[in-house]
């Protein structure tokens, strides 16, 4: 099927082809790998420009948007990682370990050419804990790629079926849809039937690292009653998903017995689901957590695979009301505490932010988790700036996202219109991922990140220079805007015409500003009349004092 | 025709009746206003919920929301100002005079009421010329609206016919159609035939202060040759559009000769429509400006109406590569020392900033605008916090609006989908709005605004509370919100019931919660062994140190 027919998709097939006005291509790099030489072949978007400029864009899509690539969805992409080298050092096989070991791995070489870093960079960041590369020896269909806050922020689609709706092969296509976008990652959150079958599929076509939060699935087991969940059931959960190849998983250890009051008086009290099922466990056994008593074993079984955790944010805020209180600062610093233990094991780590939080309140958050988990990466669910507008929350949390973004939270965890209100279809995961591109790469800016700001300058150029075709094409979504320009000036002339329809031809300032900078050019007077000018005080008027 | 049909408007009509799930309410307000006892009736948006308790909220959309009101396009609306008194005073007859001379208006007084501050907040920061009223004595059809850094963050909306497209009909009904969503002012920049008839079908009909761009009109009178732009040619059309009712007018001012050379080497030149116009006309004629030269007799001719100067930034940033560069803030600087001179003339002053800004620079346009222009009220376009997602620039630009609205902007010019590409339609202007009430809301909460945070506090529990039909009332879009509910759970019992299509019955962790705090209730014994726990070290595992 081609990439432009958004209709639903037929059983078993998903979205293929490149992006409007890009192609797949491959920057072959060279590197040293554990003795050995090897060629990484980083994906890329290339735009070539009607100019004859290429411009290359970070890309997470995979081989779907490869038009040589054959797909074949029960067969699986290809095995990348298998072939790299997993050097033998003491202690687990993490990228943790083989950083603080002084290895640049395979997958460190891949993510420095991708970023367009220096490999000693992404090595240095891992060993510090300051940065994670979810990369499960069992999911060797994914491109490294990296969650720290000195790379780009990385952003997070969330898919998965629930009791209400959905299908499997539909799951696949909207992990396809939402890497052709530009989901960096993407969890699988299903809670319906067929959680293992639907994974399965999932993992073996995802060229991005997948999360879980295996409580989900665990609380299935027991056919939904929390009070019924064990360690033992969850243990044998957590390894049955890691055998499989989940990068990351969400464990909400931090749900201290003694936090759960702290959320009595709460305007929406719980509204993380694992949150309020380790609460509600807790609570009906008046015991200690079981993700908390066991956590050392659960770190021993993720080092093995080198599983990632994605430290919960149980008690976040679900309102503005709610943001930065007792309970959700309590949980942080208990999260704190478990870093250190994870770390002890080699076991990498992120941690999990709000929710809720109005502006003001938003810097206060990446500061604490800094502090008290050893700036462990930082993955956050927006947050939403204001609670006023169900049906735009992938904008009220863009807000937010973008400004914890610029502040070094590393990984933002998307949200899309229908959040509070339904599940998201198709269109729903577009746009959320694309709100969620526009966050991420604010925040680089606002970073200063050393390639973000190129791509702004290539887009701004074509646009001041007419070149229509390559404003699409540079976008984050080719479609949309070509479909927008489409609507009020839809013939191809207008495509390479010196005004829109914005202002018609007589009004357009940039093409004025192209002509002022002509006669800038040729009237060589014109700077020394300035100057001129200057000197005689540049001042018509007295300033008013 | 009804409040959700959203299809194309026969002309001539206009949408009329409640949003959906409220009422329209006029708060009665007793007040002594030039030694006469005036009622005023302060119009809201009135939510009774299904809990019973009542919640009013600001309302800008005038009598078309009104089920009791009579809609006559031809006869306009009811002249609300025309009976309230001009007290007699030295100066002219402006708010700022009035304010300086210790007169606390009637439009002061109704302002006092709809954003509930004390009138003498209102006075006075009107008379520092920290806020401005932009009301037309010829515009008497508007309800009072402050634009100022300690009132709620306010929004306009643009609509205009140009020449490639749009009616007059169309023009009055999105103004209709933007106020109905929350615009709190709409900017009439039609440029194409019939400029002076639309803009006096709006004002008639426009319960919000209504801005325009004179440059505009005036260029259509020379058929679209900036260089045959004249002084008296401008002056004419100015008093014309006065004595019409316009509130407030963009005067591009501060583009002078000498800083039309530092846009040479700009990624995208000068983008303001007025700037290029009179860059322009300064290249061509090698002379000032005859907006700066003739500056005094242009306030004398707003003076007498009160109309508001919006003095234009024609050299605004259209690019994240040109932001707060060397022309940018040269042309600021100019604006304050035209905004000293306008205030020595009793003329209310606004500033307008960008643009096109990135995240880390923005709070430097606060910060110089308020230096240099005395803290006149900052109205800015977005800013665009990147360049690289047209089509959905409304959420980059509600990122940067959010965050300069927090830093102290006092209006944010709405962006809509279709920037940069086309003219917005009936859809496009709706998000729009709606996205830049949210940047506006964001914004008032991050700056603590007394009143914003009960709304988000009213939607949140009404959320937690299951009370969707409340939720969807106290949303600033009812009817989209309700409409992506019904999407997966059409069936009215799905309104009351207590899940969602997300998580469905099992998962719901705000059911969970509530029997959580149910549970906290009444075991009366838990927070003592909370406490317990807590003596004993709150700690299951040593912290590893």
């Amino acid at each position: 099927m081609t990439a432009t027919d958004e209709q639903a998709q037929p059983v078993n097939t998903v979205t293929t082809g490149p992006i409007q006005g890009s192609v797949k291509h491959y920057q072959e790099v060279r590197v040293e790998s554990g003795g050995e030489p090897v060629t990484l072949r980083i994906p890329v978007r290339r735009i070539v420009q009607t100019n004859g400029e290429i411009f290359d864009v970070y890309d997470t899509s995979g081989p779907y948007t490869d038009d040589a690539a054959v797909i074949d969805l029960e067969a699986g992409l290809p095995r990348l990682r298998d072939t790299w080298t997993k050097p033998d050092v003491p202690g687990p096989r993490t990228q943790l370990n083989w950083a603080r070991q002084g290895i640049v791995t395979t997958e460190m070489h891949f993510i420095a050419a991708r970023e367009g870093v220096d490999p000693e960079l992404v090595r240095a960041e891992v060993a510090a804990g300051r940065a994670v590369i979810p990369a499960n020896h069992n999911h060797p269909e994914s491109e490294p790629m990296i969650i720290g806050k000195k790379f780009a922020v990385k952003i997070n689609a969330n898919i998965g079926n629930s009791a209400v709706t959905s299908s499997i092969a539909e799951e696949v296509e909207k992990m396809v849809w939402a890497t052709r976008w530009g989901a960096d990652n993407i969890m699988d959150l299903s809670t319906g039937k067929n959680i293992h079958e639907t994974r399965e599929w999932i993992l073996r076509n995802s060229p991005v690292p997948v999360g879980t939060v295996p409580i989900y699935q665990a609380l299935e087991k027991v056919n939904g009653d929390p009070t019924k969940l064990t360690w033992e059931l969850y243990r044998d959960t957590v390894i049955e998903q890691a055998e499989q190849g989940v990068d990351y998983m969400t464990v909400h250890a931090g749900v201290l017995l003694r936090y759960v009051p702290l959320t009595a008086k709460r305007v929406t009290g719980i509204v993380s689901r694992g949150g309020s099922i380790m609460a509600a466990w807790c609570l009906a056994h008046h015991q200690e957590s079981f993700l908390y008593t066991h956590f050392e074993e659960l770190c021993e079984i993720l080092a093995k695979y080198d599983v990632t955790f994605s430290l919960g944010d149980g008690l976040r805020p679900g309102s503005i009301a709610d943001a930065n209180d007792e309970a959700q600062f309590a949980e942080l610093k208990t999260l704190g505490e478990l870093t250190k233990i994870a770390k002890s094991h080699g076991v990498q780590v992120m941690i999990e932010g709000p929710g809720h939080v109005p502006m003001h309140k938003i810097v206060e958050n990446v500061r604490l988790e800094e502090e008290w988990c050893e700036e462990a990466p930082f993955y956050t669910l927006g947050p939403l700036a204001t609670d006023i507008a169900p049906a735009y929350d992938h904008i009220t949390s863009a807000i937010g996202a973008a400004i914890i973004g610029q502040a070094g939270t590393a990984m933002l965890c998307y949200v899309t219109p229908k959040e509070h209100l339904g599940l998201p279809n198709r269109d729903d995961v577009k746009v959320g991922v694309i709100s969620y591109k526009i966050a991420a790469h604010a925040a680089d800016l606002g970073k200063g990140h050393p390639r973000a700001q190129e791509r702004d300058d290539a887009l701004s150029k074509a646009r001041f220079e007419f070149r229509w075709h390559d404003q699409f094409a540079l976008s984050l979504d080719p479609d949309t805007a070509r479909s927008y320009h489409d609507e009020t000036l839809p013939a191809e002339p207008a495509k390479t015409a010196h005004f829109c329809s914005m202002c018609g031809p007589k009004f357009c300032s940039m093409r004025i500003s192209a002509d002022i900078r002509e006669a800038a050019a040729v009237q060589e007077g014109m700077a020394e009349k300035s100057a001129e000018f200057a000197e005689k005080g540049n001042q018509v008027y007295l300033p008013v004092v």
